[in-house]
């Protein structure tokens, strides 16, 4: 069976998540204390960060795009990032814009401060880069309606990584309650459609122990 | 002609030179002042970064690595990511190391510091920051040494992006002279190797006005 080390909070754990169930791929989950920094972990992946993905003939494959890149060389039925090179550019493109621009200006700033801040021991969270993320997730929703509002996806016509990519972080936001919908209704509208999709549904169960998620988090109608 | 809009120390801008240069696909370099952010360069790239490279049909691509991914997909003759998915997981995992890893410890600690601060107007280095990744540019150059004596190239026997990512980081150090190569001999066998290749000449020659290199900066017998 194949493994996946994951942390629930942790959007590039999610993107795998996400990408594997719309592969319709089995695997079994497993909540890795990335914190602990066991010395088995560390073997799978000397980075020590999740996901890491063990494939059932025992290799593992560490980094969410590297993941994400070999099931769909490998499991190429339902592509999720293209099919010509320049749509695939596009894909890559916004899934790096979610990955490393979102992750650094909103997903550090909450999620990090919130919540890995306390496993890590690293003290309170600071209220100066919570107001930050606060404050630039909107440029973040206004690019996500900008974009659904030229194509069906965010990335072109077919649903995608691109798509995976930005859910999987604002999905972590949105645990916290930190997601202002309500100002940003086209932004909304593309959430609701990715969110009653079936690959979606685990997310939406998911728990942090002390840190229970706002009632709307798992409601499609929210 | 294709354009490649760059910044000299810029590892991602260098990454994709070697890349082109490496495949040998002509390319004219323009200098890009990110931090002025023109609206003609924005509207290429919303994310204000650089690469961008525009192809002679005029289509902007940005992103590094979403660069480097079109450029084997559509000029495979010169594959630098690798040719079975396996093998292309290990080169992906390797750049997303150098990405990001080294990136957020070392590059950022000292180019960010010493150079993009100035331009930014965001004051002088931060001597605490420049300590932190003077001591952790170690761990990789041992990480490098590792994985050299494992295999001929970082991520196996060819040459490839994995190679490609971690001197375009490297580089931009070692243009501040700030990697204690003596202390690391196998890391630096293995970059004498790459530093030798005729794909890297043109970055030798780069120069950061009032920021002049160390004269071992493009000695190939450093």
């Amino acid at each position: 069976m194949r493994i996946l080390y994951h942390q629930p909070l942790s959007p590039f754990s999610r993107k795998v998540r996400l990408a594997l169930k719309e592969k319709g791929l089995d695997f079994e989950l497993r909540v890795e204390r990335v914190w602990e920094r066991r010395p088995e972990f560390l073997a799978l992946n000397p980075a020590g960060q999740v996901p890491v993905m063990v494939e059932p003939d025992g290799k593992p494959y560490a980094d969410s795009m590297a993941i994400v890149e070999f099931l769909d060389e490998v499991y190429p039925d339902r592509r999720l990032i293209g099919f010509d090179p320049e749509s695939r550019a596009e894909t890559r493109r916004l899934v790096a814009w979610f990955d490393q621009k979102f992750y650094a200006e909103v997903t550090l700033n909450l999620v990090f401060e919130k919540v890995n801040k306390r496993f890590y021991g690293l003290g309170n969270p600071d209220s100066g880069a919570i107001r930050v993320g606060k404050q630039l997730i909107g440029v973040h929703l206004d690019y996500i309606a900008e974009l659904s509002e030229r194509r069906r996806w965010l990335a072109g016509d077919e649903f995608g990584l691109a798509d995976i990519a930005a859910a999987s972080h604002l999905s972590c936001i949105d645990y916290l309650g930190d997601v202002p919908w309500d100002a940003h209704p086209r932004a909304k509208d593309w959430y609701v459609r990715v969110k009653s999709r079936p690959s979606f549904r685990p997310l939406l169960g998911d728990h942090v122990a002390g840190m229970p998620p706002p009632p709307q988090y798992a409601d499609l109608d929210f």
